[in-house]
């Protein structure tokens, strides 16, 4: 960044997202308008106990040097990472969070902590996602809202009156991956998921939906290709379907306080076809204004 | 075996149970009695093609060479086995499965086809349970049932007025294995198993029949973990408890037919804990009345 941009921030002050295999920065003015955005593929996994700082520093020292406030979001705040920020209760707001931050540097540099909920008396957690759902909910104008973050481990999250009252993992990507490489449905299927075929996906999803239990339905990939009923390129997109389609079936509901898929666009598109209709995405952008929220939460900067 | 019991078992005949990893075999009487068994490693996928009949004679040559009947069930007959035989439409009587042998050597040996069914438009198969279905049917003296078959692909298996009439498959045993070893599940679980504790196999079945969605249920594996609320060696147990757990909350109903489990003492002690009731378990034994139940429809031996 050109010294003419650092001051064109003013004080300005830092957001990052640090993953498990990512770690994104970005220079925010006071009205939380990305100036610039920089990331490594230093994701919590490659840092050991210890180096946080120095990786910080190193991806984005320059920024911090001026004194700026610094919010951390995701799995830097897990027991594997930079510090251990305790899991906030749900149901939690954005204040909540707020109050609730993990100092390592006081006054300039804090974890977001991740957010707890109880099923029958299981514990569910999420790291990074809450901070998300809080930009979207900026970002929509809206203090009500269903929200799916999709991924490895999906996270669909119910929002009432801004908080976040309750929300529940999927493993949905994680056993698509399990299926995809590692069992007996990989044989029938080529290395590389070449492009999505919509028709198998949605194929994929109605036997999911209509078989009620993915144990079952998976089968059906299985005596498919047996059947020679479905081409072998075809196969990934079918599975996909299969898995999205099991997650929706228990999670999705339409509903008056309307949906939106946090993530990529190519996943955002499988939720469109799934649900047969036009699905609101929200990308990097909900990371941001979630973190914006938050310092302004805290009164900064 | 001993020349003395071979002519005590007079003409007799051999039942064979061709498996995907193994191969086992019977000398039977007309009343279908097993007087001998053997069994060897040489499932069809150690067997190349054409070497089947040499891989047969090899283990009970002496038996066929005094010209007996050979009914073979299992995955000896699917396209990777001896010779495809053509799966039996349900619903599917005994009788209809003796109709339709695939005789590799005719009036001698022959192959059991096994059965196909459809959810949906979707085909589900299965190759050796159905034999399995028929023999306790007889063991047990009934026309009318319900039978799970757990393993790596469950069955469970419908029976109304001594047929067949539909079955379906639970991917319950692969996507156990699936998680165990190469989930993120697997990372706070030993590498043995270890005995089963009944009582985080129970809280996993409650767990999965209350969350309804694998994808969620197993998630609590790791949450479990994470909040050291179950000890690491009691995971396995649990891991177990949620899908199976899962595949009865689909599978199982309360059902005046009766219900059976077709397998493993140790996996039905599982079904029993699961429902919490005494449930009837038949082994090996299903096997081979299932095919003197065979042979008794073509009026041999």
């Amino acid at each position: 960044m050109t010294q003419r941009k650092v001051e064109a921030a003013g004080n300005g002050w830092v957001g990052v997202d640090w993953g498990t295999s990512s770690l994104r920065a970005a220079l925010l003015d006071g009205a939380g308008r990305v100036l610039e955005q920089r990331q490594s593929a230093r994701g919590i996994l490659s840092v050991a106990a210890g180096e946080f700082p120095a990786v910080l520093r190193e991806l984005c020292g320059d920024w911090l040097a001026a004194g700026r406030l610094c919010l951390i979001s995701g799995m830097a705040g897990s027991r594997q990472g930079w510090l251990e920020a305790p899991y906030c209760e749900c149901p939690a707001s954005r204040d909540d969070l707020a109050r609730q931050l993990a100092w390592v540097d006081p006054g300039r540099i804090a974890i977001v902590p991740g957010l707890v909920c109880h099923h029958g008396g299981v514990p569910d957690v999420m790291r990074g996602e809450e901070v998300q759902v809080f930009g979207a909910m900026e970002l929509l104008g809206v203090h009500d809202l269903v929200a799916v973050l999709p991924g490895t481990h999906s996270k669909w999250v119910e929002v009432h009156h801004g908080r976040i009252v309750s929300f529940a993992t999927a493993m949905t990507g994680e056993f698509y991956a399990l299926l995809r490489r590692h069992s007996i449905l990989a044989r029938t299927m080529d290395e590389d998921d070449g492009s999505l075929d919509e028709a198998a996906f949605v194929q994929g999803v109605k036997h999911a939906q209509r078989t009620g239990n993915l144990l079952q339905s998976a089968f059906s990939a299985r005596t498919l290709a047996l059947f020679e009923r479905m081409p072998r390129a075809a196969m990934p997109s079918y599975l996909s379907g299969l898995v999205i389609g099991e997650e929706l079936r228990s999670h999705y509901v339409a509903d008056a306080r309307g949906f939106v898929v946090i993530g990529a666009p190519e996943l955002a598109q499988r939720y469109t076809l799934a649900l047969d209709a036009s699905v609101r995405c929200l990308g990097a952008e909900a990371t941001w204004r979630g973190l914006a929220s938050i310092a302004q939460s805290i009164g900064k900067p």
